[in-house]
This record gives C-alpha cells, sequence and structure tokens, in this order.
C-alpha cells in the first residue's frame, strides 16, 4: 500500500436522501455519513451518481456540503463529486470543496455532448485547474460511460497525468469492465484507481487498486471493509464471493432506489425511499421481492 | 397553418458568444439575436445544444435572457431551453423565463440517467408544472436522443398532452429520423412539431408541421425562411433541395464550431470562435476547408 495516498479502503458514493417535498434532508443526510464511517467506510464519495447528485442544483450540493461539516464530518474524509456540464459549475463546486478542506474531488467530464474530442476533455480539466487555482486541489476522475457516455481514456489520463502530475492523482472507475481498470492499474502504477464496484475489490487489490468505490457500500460497507482488511489472507476469495453475491442480489433492481428501500425498510423509515425525477421509487412489489431475496442470503442492514 | 400557434416558421437556436475569458459575451449576443430577427427568423430558441447551454450556469442563463429583453427582444418570441438534469435547476430557469413573459420554454429531459423510465421522465415534467405554477407556462418538449440519449416515446408524448392539454403544445424533434416526425404529427394533430432540421421542413410542412428550429438558421435564416413561405410553390422542392446541400456543407465539420468559424470569419470578429469545452473550436485547416466549400457554393453570410 502507498502511504501517501489521501484516499485508500472502502468509499461510500453516499445517497441523498430526500423530504416528501423533494427537497434534501440534510440531517437524515448527515446522520446517515455518520454511520458509514462507523460502519467501516474510510471516506465519503458524496455527491456522485448514487447520490443522486446531477439531479442537485449547484447550491444545493453546497449547502449539504456545509451540512456535512458543521456536522463534524472531517473534510478530508470527502471526496465530493464536482464535475458539471458546465465548466463555471464545475469551478464554482470544486472551489468550494477545496476551500472547505476536502481531500479530493470526483470530476465526472462534462456529459451532455457526446463525441467530444480528448482534447476539449483535456481543456475541460485544465480550465477547472488553472481556475480554482489552488495548491490543495487532488482531482480523481470519474469515469462512468454507462451514464456520461463519455470518459476518459487511457491516453488523455496519461496526458493529465502528465500535465499535472500533483493534481490529477487517481480515478474511479465505473466502466464495470475489469479489463479497463487493469489496463488503467498497469499503465499507470502509483496511479490511485478505485473499481467502483465491489465485485473487482480482490482482483483490484492485487493489481494495485487503492480500494473501491461502490454504491452498495451504502448498506454493506462492514462485509466490503472486511475484505479490504483480510485480502491476503487465505479467506479473502471466499470473502470477495460473499459480497459479490449479495451485489448481484440488489443489482437485479434499479440500484438507487433497491438502496433507499433497504435503508428505509431496515430503518423503518418510510422517508428514505423517495427519489427524484427521473428516478422512481420501487414498486410495492419490486420492494418486497428485494427484501425476501436478501433475507434468504440472511442479510439485515447493521444497526 | 394553425393561427392559435404560439410558434410557427424557422426558429434559430441562437449560438452563445463567449468572451477570451470565456465568459458569455450578452453584447455580441443580443446583437446576433437582433440580426437573426432581422433574417426572417420568426423566433428564437436561445439555450438550446447549438447554444452550449448546457455548459453555461443556471445564472448565466438568466443574466443572458435578461440581457436579450432588456434589448428589446420581445419575449414572446423566446423560447429559451430550460431543461436541466436538476428538477430545481429546471423549475429556476422555467419560472424565470414565464415570468419574463417568454412564449414558451424547450425542455430537454433530465439526461444524466439512463435507461429511466416514462414515469420518471412523466414525474419530471409533472413536476415541474406544479412547482412552476403558472398559466402562461407553455412547454415545447426537446427531443434530440442523440445527445441526451434517453427521450420522448411517442407513449410519453401522449401521456404528456393528455394530461396538460394546455400546457405541454409542441415539441422540436431532433432525432434526425424523419420516420420518427412524421408518427409524431400523424399521432398528435395540433401538436406544434418542428423537426431540428431544415433538411425536413419541406416534409415537415406537408404532413402539419409548424416550422423548424435548426442550427444552421444562425448563418442561413433568410434561405430557409424564404422555403417556409413559398412551400406550396412549385419552387418548394428546389429550395429544399439548396438549403439541403448548405446543410450538409457545414454538417461535415463539427456543427458549433463551424458555425461560430462562419461568423466569425464573415464578420470579420475573431472573438466569435471561442467555444466553452468540451468543444473545441475548428483547426485552421478545417475552417480553410470550410470557407473554400461555402464559396464553392456561392454562400455568404447576410450582411
Amino acid at each position: 500500500m502507498n502511504s501517501t495516498r489521501r484516499f485508500s479502503g472502502v468509499l461510500a458514493p453516499v445517497l441523498t436522501p430526500f423530504k416528501k417535498d423533494l427537497s434534501p434532508d440534510a440531517e437524515r443526510f448527515v446522520a446517515h455519513c455518520r454511520w458509514l464511517l462507523g460502519q467501516g467506510t474510510s471516506a465519503l464519495a458524496v455527491f456522485g451518481t448514487t447520490s443522486e447528485a446531477n439531479s442537485l442544483s449547484v447550491e444545493e450540493r453546497v449547502a449539504l456540503l456545509n451540512a456535512l461539516i458543521a456536522g463534524g464530518i472531517a473534510p478530508a474524509q470527502l471526496m465530493p463529486g464536482t464535475g458539471c456540464c458546465a465548466l463555471t459549475d464545475s469551478v464554482h463546486l470544486t472551489s468550494h470543496a477545496v476551500s472547505k478542506g476536502c481531500g479530493g474531488v470526483l470530476l465526472l467530464p462534462p456529459f451532455y455532448y457526446k463525441g467530444v474530442s480528448d482534447d476539449g476533455l483535456f481543456a475541460n480539466v485544465e480550465q477547472l485547474i488553472e481556475r480554482v487555482g489552488d495548491d490543495r486541489l487532488r482531482i480523481y476522475l470519474y469515469h462512468f460511460p454507462a451514464m456520461a457516455v463519455i470518459g476518459y481514456s487511457l491516453d488523455l489520463i496519461e496526458r493529465l497525468i502528465k500535465a499535472y502530475p500533483s493534481v490529477v492523482v487517481g480515478l474511479k472507475d465505473s466502466s464495470g469492465d475489469w479489463n479497463n481498470t487493469e489496463a488503467i492499474l498497469k499503465r499507470f502504477p502509483g496511479f490511485d484507481v478505485f473499481p467502483g464496484s465491489e465485485v473487482f475489490l480482490l482482483a483490484g487489490l492485487r493489481n494495485g487498486a487503492a480500494g473501491c468505490i461502490t454504491a452498495t457500500a451504502n448498506v454493506n460497507a462492514a462485509m466490503v471493509r472486511d475484505l479490504y482488511d483480510r485480502w491476503q489472507t487465505p479467506e479473502a476469495d471466499a470473502l470477495q464471493q460473499q459480497i459479490t453475491t449479495l451485489r448481484n442480489t440488489i443489482h437485479a433492481y434499479p440500484m438507487v432506489p433497491a438502496l433507499k428501500e433497504i435503508i428505509g425498510h431496515y430503518r423503518n423509515d418510510a422517508s428514505w425511499r423517495t427519489v427524484r425525477p427521473p428516478l422512481v421509487h420501487l414498486s410495492a412489489a419490486q420492494a418486497r421481492s428485494l427484501i425476501a431475496d436478501l433475507e434468504q442470503k440472511k442479510f439485515a442492514l447493521a444497526a
């Protein structure tokens, strides 16, 4: 393990709870973040895809980040998502995160235009770094082609690392493609790579990954963390199999509504089921089926 | 023609000029809008894809719309794009547009999440209409699957028209698929459909379309308007062929940078070439080639 890493281990892309009127529920958000850190997550990748971050305005993200820090979460443990379609929004959110002392930011590419060039995506990062203008900035590239469609190619990653070696320090690979993750790990030793799913945690660690950033850590952080702690022991493969099975059980349903359903069900807190459009909560039948599937796997949300 | 239509004819999705520092250039924007109205566009679909609207913050869009109205553009002639990934942003921009008296808004679906359901997209429009809460609101759906990936299906359009017949009054079809445009025209008579390209203007008008909303109107509005005015004359097919040829000439290059290059070149105003990342301006070689292609077609930007 590289001891100079700012982030390692299991990070949760934290779910964003909403009130009935769809406004962000800062109180439940802070409480959930505290609980996640108590469950073994080493840090919190707030405002990711699982967080419905792109369904939040810039002001809503700023207010939630402020609430977390006011609520006692250490900024060094925060890696907020700050990559927006508009450069000015990305600069605003990134500057705010850096000024608050966040350990890093997770940067989606500007995802509206498709078929854009690596030159254009490079320019976006270049402009962001220049405009934020703060040596404390650490960027983790967020590669998620299934949602953003555009992404960070290996050649673009190389250009960015060469141009900004002390700023562009890592990447979350949510491609779901182990070949891509492995290629990044092999080509850029010392770059902090986080597979976007615990399914690739063990393979990742065996190839130099820094950990993983995974949606299911919202409900299953302790088990994922257990594998992270014991990946060099004889039990590692069995532990991987266990968390992969649970992941696949949940992933049979739409991920964000399913995770919110699980928390709502086990905490007996229906409020947690609320999502913002365009997402929709699980139907009653889906919810019953999901919980039955989980109980068959002996899953229960930790208190 | 339906005389109760709020918008008809040729609409331009107006290019957004930027200063060297990438800030929006309100002065050139207002001047370009005035020029477009003088060239025969009946209205202005500001803040569309051609406008790099998703590369602008909410505040930047609000300021530019205010500048247009302060600059004397009649709000009834404006159809600003107000559909964002975040419902709260869409509500903010739509409320602002309605409060300023804009004739309508052009609504992209929330485009970050992919594979979302029609229920979720319906809920997004439903929430928007309820939250804006203003009888003056008129929504034109913006269907552009090549960029947004998600879109408005025929069944979803039907649900929206049935639920909000006086609000959801039209659609811009940028699918580039005439079969889709034709299917919408046939299924929803009285719904104001605008193909997203002048290539389908004549076929559209022959099938009841309200006009077209087309990027190339930024440089070629007069010719497109001429076809709109004479579509029932014997010259119509020849006029269509002419504007299609010019469209294809420009479309051989990346559309937004090419249009900005054309304006920059013919107005001798290099400032116009600036785009925000992730777009990039044309290379010098591309620019020379584009202008040569246009001159071969005897094109020159009107004064």
